[in-house]
């Protein structure tokens, strides 16, 4: 029934997941107990008019069947088989696939030198139209884009004509103070389209996020064949949606969820410290981003880890070509509440104590 | 907020959408409330367990976001760009966007010899993957293909290794009697993919459908990259609906629908009979397919019709390149009361004798 898969005796902290009593089951069927046909029947096809307006730029949103769904849409609107589309390492693994629908090719976004690195591939006959990141409270190091660089990167996607797909879906998920601002806040809208989602805020069941873009692709993607045949693409759930948010029961969750995972964070990083040097503490989002001691490889780990009863996604997963991260595991501290978290940490720093 | 938009003082029979009194909003409210966290975490990407169940075929069912979204799946999996797929004539005008993306091409389904044309397509070197038409009460005709002529489709369709996609979302809809039975039953499931969907039964801003399809198919599509990283597409509706199911509410809903829908036929037809020859009842589906008098097309007459308060979709638009169809009108029942239906089937008949 659910994507999830349960282990018996593994504290699984390989799910970017959200805690199961954290779900807002209650507040759900009360906003539910709130529609009129309007929410039944087709939909707008960028979305209905009080969810556009809660989001706050009615002309520049549209609404999606969450973000992997909106990137999905982007890569199809924005980009042909062929294309080149440039990926951030390390970054969201399963977004790989989706971008590379269709004979697409990822390639890693250099550390330096991007401008030169995009000409060099257009002449060599390659459209790059597209530019993949998560800048903030990052999938899987936790870690944001320092404010100089995002205006660096906005600067030279602008310069080339390269879009910014900036997946913002950690965004309201900050624990020691306010996020950064967003890549599409800092440029005024293009050269950025960003994705943003319900799934760690509310729930990911629903499927409802939406992408922030300039008009011309919002119209864009409310030309594409189905959603032109079947209206807005998750109707129902946006209108209650703002039915929630109307009610303030979308902040309320927020504020309470965020309390509650940064708890998680807190103990999860606390007890790996007790047992790893160089342990990073996110500032928002759901994951640690590990370093292992010298001479270990998070895939040659899991066997053993999974063992002792505890599992991770190994580093190298997080780079499109897997050629980097070994040293590295991400640890989600979003799924299990604090002590399973303490002992999952406990049975990684044994499973190192004890390798061959 | 919603797709449908109102002209003041026009009779508008020319959206497919459900009568907005029929939409179960309190039953979907009391389904809602039947949830657990369970159906608001990341779902399994074929759908959750027990909607597949009350579907009937676990292992050959794909939980859709609506049957324009299957389309659109089934399209991107099992074809490819340039490809040629032939479609009905007439048949679901916005079914043509979502199958022609990427550079496909559309080719009507010749009245005979079908197996020859698709040979010599071949030997012309396009690729020919697929086949899609609305066999049973289909849209914009409202007639079902004959069970002789179902016979003979599956049976080139299967010796020449074409997939037949069956769009069969009218058939719960059916008003004289059961309906034909399906062409994905009657092949017992290879060649056929059969759309099915949620939308005209109970309320199309949910967005939920489902296809049925050999298991190799469904496992194609929940590898698609978007559906393996955000789970089930439309989960918690998903669920909700099996909840409205399992209470017995859905069962009741479609018999309240049929009654009424039928109704609605019923008054429309005798209504046209008062003004035009050759009115043909529908036995199922939301249509009613009418033929104008010689010299009049569906196009020529649509201004002075809307001047008269009634419009109506040109038969031409059901054509996918739009070469025929010209002295045909659709008119959907499904919208409005039987008083507005008699109504504007009057306006119509006056348009009509007071052509010039």
């Amino acid at each position: 029934m659910i994507q999830f898969e349960h282990r018996p005796g593994i504290l699984d902290l390989s799910w970017g997941h959200p805690r199961p009593d954290l779900l807002p089951v209650r507040e759900w069927a009360a906003a539910s107990a709130g529609l009129d046909w309007r929410a039944l029947t087709y939909g707008a096809a960028a979305g209905p008019t009080p969810l556009l307006e809660s989001l706050g730029d009615p002309d520049r949103t549209f609404v999606t069947g969450g973000a992997s769904h909106g990137l999905a849409l982007l890569t199809e609107l924005l980009s042909a088989p062929g294309d080149v589309i440039l990926v951030d390492s390390p970054t969201y693994h399963l977004a790989f696939p989706i971008l590379a629908t269709g004979g697409r090719t990822l390639r890693h976004i250099p550390p330096s030198g991007l401008a030169g690195f995009v000409r060099d591939l257009r002449r060599g006959g390659r459209r790059v139209p597209l530019l993949y990141l998560v800048p903030t409270f990052g999938n899987p190091t936790g870690r944001s884009l320092p404010f100089e660089d995002r205006r660096a990167l906005i600067e030279v996607a602008r310069a080339e004509g390269v879009t910014i797909v900036e997946d913002d879906t950690y965004r309201e998920l900050t624990y020691d103070g306010p996020a950064p601002p967003s890549l599409w806040e800092m440029a005024g809208g293009a050269p950025v389209v960003r994705l943003g989602s319900f799934a760690k805020t509310v729930a990911p069941g629903l499927r409802l996020g939406w992408i922030n873009a300039q008009p011309d692709v919002v119209r864009g993607l409310t030309t594409l064949g189905y959603v032109h045949s079947g209206g807005g693409v998750n109707h129902t759930a946006a209108v209650t949606m703002a039915v929630f948010r109307a009610g303030g029961g979308y902040r309320r969750h927020v504020d309470r969820v965020r309390d509650v995972y940064r708890t998680q964070r807190d103990a999860l990083v606390t007890a790996l410290r007790e047992g790893f040097a160089g342990v990073e503490s996110p500032a928002g989002g759901w994951f640690v981003w590990l370093p292992l001691p010298a001479g270990l490889t998070g895939s040659g780990l899991l066997p053993a880890a999974e063992q002792r009863g505890v599992s991770f996604v190994p580093g190298h997963r997080f780079w499109a070509d897997g050629s980097a991260g070994a040293s590295r595991i991400r640890l989600s501290f979003s799924h299990l509440p604090a002590d399973d978290l303490r002992r999952a940490a406990e049975r990684l720093t044994e499973t190192v104590a004890r390798r061959p």
